[in-house]
């Protein structure tokens, strides 16, 4: 029988890739980790793998795609709310003037969060999600976002999955949110995407039980949330992480300590034609700690713009 | 190739099982669920199942063994807090008084709980669990706890995984006390145990990442927050769901009231001799709804004294 080596040689697992270092470091984190008898295997129940999901799965600007969504719910939604015409966020909102929105701070993005999240079962926000995802498009490219997906990511999922590691999801977005398109999308089943969460409460109305999501934050998967959601979600300390901003500098350092071989990767865009160049100084995706210390953790920088042959599916 | 029909009758999946109506309706609906063409199939990226455990998966009596785990835990600890020796519930304990113990109410078993599970790294609390499930014993059988599991309902989690079905346990006990022997009792990986938690924070000590336990309830997963937490870690109604008090109610009637096929299943305690027999006046394990609503759900009531040829493993 091959070994795992000799596939990986006989067909290309990451065509998207460019012949780098990056590349060959996660070939040979894969291939040491899942051959019998390496000093580095890892048994099946531990290939644990962690991505983050905006920036590193798929794009994250001009803005979150969530927050889109948030905004065109309230612009959908207005004629039911006559006060939202004279009322801060959706005043700014609905007159199209985002920085006034951003200016209202924290505060006014959790008031647009609770309106397009909040208040409705369970099935009803992920309709909503479902057919916003059919036919909202995103400002520069035209597409669909649930098309604003890496296809280099799509195939280190595919590949770590074929190779017994278990895909997850962590991220600083919503889980009902994320869970809409994960499965369909990334090849990751809702018991595997970890994200935000609103408190819900259980009812049986006209004896069918419903969830309804309330208007009350009940985790934020963000920073040190990440490592507090993975241990409460999954359990154990994954062996491979990937993010994109500082927000993951805790995920990936909790990762990168465990004992073993470990596998810490950070995106880093770099592409301003193909995508968009951002680090240091970007207010979405902020990255500045995770540059500064990756050397120390021995994290994998992916340069966007030289390691990706192609960025999303439809280039 | 063989249906799985045929290799349900080549070899029998549930030998613990006596020939009873239950044994048939469990096999049959794992084959008319999973037999492709079958009116009832459900494909299996849906194919969710969901376990209580203390009395569905394990004993639970004379009381609830994380309970005897704080109990002892307590009694070890001692030395090191004399003021226990005066300051209730603590005195109680250490005199072996339970009755005035439980006189305390809740109050005193959350003291009991938070000085036992938290104030502790997560690593630190598994390996104290871990260590006592290898030396304490049952009053009344005098095995270790982890043999006071249903053989049973071994071969059912068997059966059901290897029909397809992802199986995870919805338990009200602690989350982390779950997966001390989830995975190697039951074959359920920790990503699959779902319970009640604490809260818990993330530090950096001395370079190595920690995640403290902290005196604080996070979630209670009993009851109303059964559909609650399925709906958090899972995002995806179950179709088969087994229980064995009012606690396991909104589970049930959650699981059964999803559109097309359905199993809710409630674990009986009638057998005084091989185990024990309560159930409307216990106040461990207390089942009375689910009893009188069986009927109009269609759930199977599992009569452990007439439909189980073993109880334990041991047996
Ligand atoms: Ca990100
Ligand atoms: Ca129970």
């Amino acid at each position: 029988s091959n070994s795992i080596a000799e596939v990986v040689v006989a067909s290309d697992p990451l065509p998207s890739w460019n012949e780098s270092s990056t590349k060959q470091q996660i070939i040979d984190f894969v291939t040491s980790t899942t051959t019998t008898g390496s000093p580095d295997f890892v048994p099946e129940a531990d290939r644990i793998a962690v991505f983050d999901n905006d920036g590193t799965l798929w794009a994250e600007q001009p803005m979150y795609f969530q927050l889109i969504y948030a905004v065109d719910f309230i612009k959908k939604e207005a004629s039911k709310h006559p006060d939202w015409q004279t009322q801060e966020p959706f005043k700014s909102v609905l007159s199209g003037d985002l920085s006034a929105v951003m200016k209202g701070g924290e505060k006014a993005l959790l008031e647009m969060l609770m309106v397009s999240h909040a208040g409705m079962t369970t099935e009803e926000f992920g309709k909503s999600v479902n057919s916003w995802l059919q036919t909202a498009t995103h400002p520069k490219t035209g597409k669909a976002y649930s098309q604003m997906i890496y296809q280099p990511m799509l195939e280190l999922l595919e590949y770590l999955r074929a190779n017994g590691y278990k895909t997850f999801i962590v991220s600083g977005g919503g889980i009902d949110f994320l869970r809409v398109f994960a499965e369909k999308v990334y090849g990751i089943p809702p018991y595997q995407v970890i994200g935000s969460s609103i408190k819900a409460k259980y009812d049986v109305v006209e004896g069918q039980p419903i969830i309804t999501k309330l208007p009350e934050i009940n985790f934020i998967d963000d920073k040190e949330g990440k490592p507090i959601a993975i241990h409460l979600h999954i359990g154990k300390r994954p062996v491979f992480a990937a993010g994109n901003s500082d927000g993951d500098y805790a995920m990936l350092e909790y990762t990168s300590k465990g004992d073993g071989p470990r596998f810490g990767m950070i995106i880093h865009h770099t592409d301003s034609l193909r995508e968009y160049a951002y680090d240091r100084d970007s207010p979405i995706g902020r990255l500045e700690k995770g540059l500064d210390n990756a050397p120390m953790f021995n994290w994998s920088i992916v340069d966007m713009k030289t390691d990706w042959k192609v960025i999303f599916p439809f280039d």
